[in-house]
């Protein structure tokens, strides 16, 4: 049996400051629950329609359909919501390659940004205080898993940048092209905002720029989708790094 | 003055069966709609808050901030709704490089697709008929203004891929690594669902297969979306074909 409390309790981690104040966060869906129970992800709580988490024990509590439209964030619920422990970020290592977000607002984004870093084996994720949070539901829904796997650090990139020597390049639509920029095996490539690009502070520290070639002689088409263009770098920039 | 009847007909665009049925499509925001307005697209009407349109004379409507509530798609509609012609697909120029979308459903997913075609000079995108309509007032707001630069063509791919004699290659997880792939002149890169994958039928057809190289020995991620994947091959084949 799930309580009022209870049910009242997960509904208010759709909100940041109720998942920073618990240290927790939300997930739905089979695919996605199952995965991160199997990941380092601790497990506070798992509540479903199916028995198939009975050997939880006191983890699981059976819940009915009424129950989990009451808890879900979807539109469609499917079977299973759960809760985790908010993972304290790992160290950063500043020797790999790595993405940057400057003010990331939407969760799809973030939350494809993050498959693209784990499939591309970039093992940490840079994002400043204002970008979207990553436990926010839609960011994890959209992560498919993959928040498990990436080291995610939300800081004050003015400070970082300044204080440490990083071998910063930013995504611009006025750069060098990315297939002549020769990209480091320290590099950290920052994206920026959706509508606004990169925010003012950030152009006056970072001075690399590098661009995606477009191949419209039209020149109506002004960007494209934040996310394609992190996928589109980081797949120039892995190739390139192993030689092809 | 927006009559009671306008109002039923512009919310109805929501549904395809009522677009097909009028041949019309709406779209919002001053930004994608001033862009349209200039585009080859026949426009039927312009309902805004703002006079700025009262040059179009009799195709504007100026509405009050409650009825433009009542008529959009939006949680936070901007200011003007406008209705356009569906315009006729082009004839189709199998001698270029071609995009095609096999049962693709997500709106974002198609939108910003055809925002990469057009940032990638790809003319003629295809789908087939069980793909989501590119009308679809999610998938017109995501094109931000490409869907008026890209041609897209709706068709029975089954028939088209067997009755023409076409140079065609999958984009899936098992193939040819995209590094080595030798993309041709007019080559048309199939994608599948974003979950399934290729549809059955496609794959009987469709011996050559492609993929995007994975960077990370561990093998918990299984796939990445598929517009970032549009967007990766997009990217190699177009800078292949140029020469870099």
């Amino acid at each position: 049996m799930i309580t009022k409390n209870e049910i009242k309790f997960v509904r208010s981690l759709k909100i940041k400051k109720n998942r920073i104040k618990s240290d927790q966060f939300i997930v739905e869906g089979e695919k996605i629950v199952d995965e991160l129970i199997d990941s380092s992800l601790e497990l506070v709580k798992v509540y479903s329609t199916s028995s198939k988490y009975e050997s939880l024990d006191k983890l699981y509590t059976k819940i009915s359909k009424t129950n989990l439209l009451q808890i879900s964030n979807l539109k469609t619920p499917n079977k299973v919501v759960a809760i985790f422990k908010i993972p304290k970020s790992g160290e950063i290592d500043f020797t790999s390659q790595i993405i940057a977000l400057d003010n990331i607002s939407d969760p799809g984004n973030l939350g494809t940004i993050i498959r693209l870093c784990d499939w591309f084996g970039i093992k940490d994720l840079l994002c400043n205080t204002e970008t979207v949070d990553c436990y926010n539901p839609k960011v994890v829904q959209a992560s498919m898993g993959s928040i498990s796997r990436v080291n995610i650090s939300y800081l004050d990139f003015k400070k970082l940048f300044i204080e440490k020597k990083l071998n910063l390049v930013a995504a611009d639509l006025k750069g060098e092209s990315m297939n002549k920029f020769s990209f480091q095996e320290n590099q950290i490539v920052v994206f920026g905002n959706e509508s606004l690009g990169l925010s003012p502070e950030i152009k006056k520290i970072i001075k690399n720029r590098v661009t995606i070639p477009r191949y419209n002689s039209n020149y109506d088409i002004e960007s494209i989708n934040v996310a394609n263009s992190v996928a589109i770098i980081l797949s120039e920039l892995k190739n390139r790094s192993t030689g092809r």
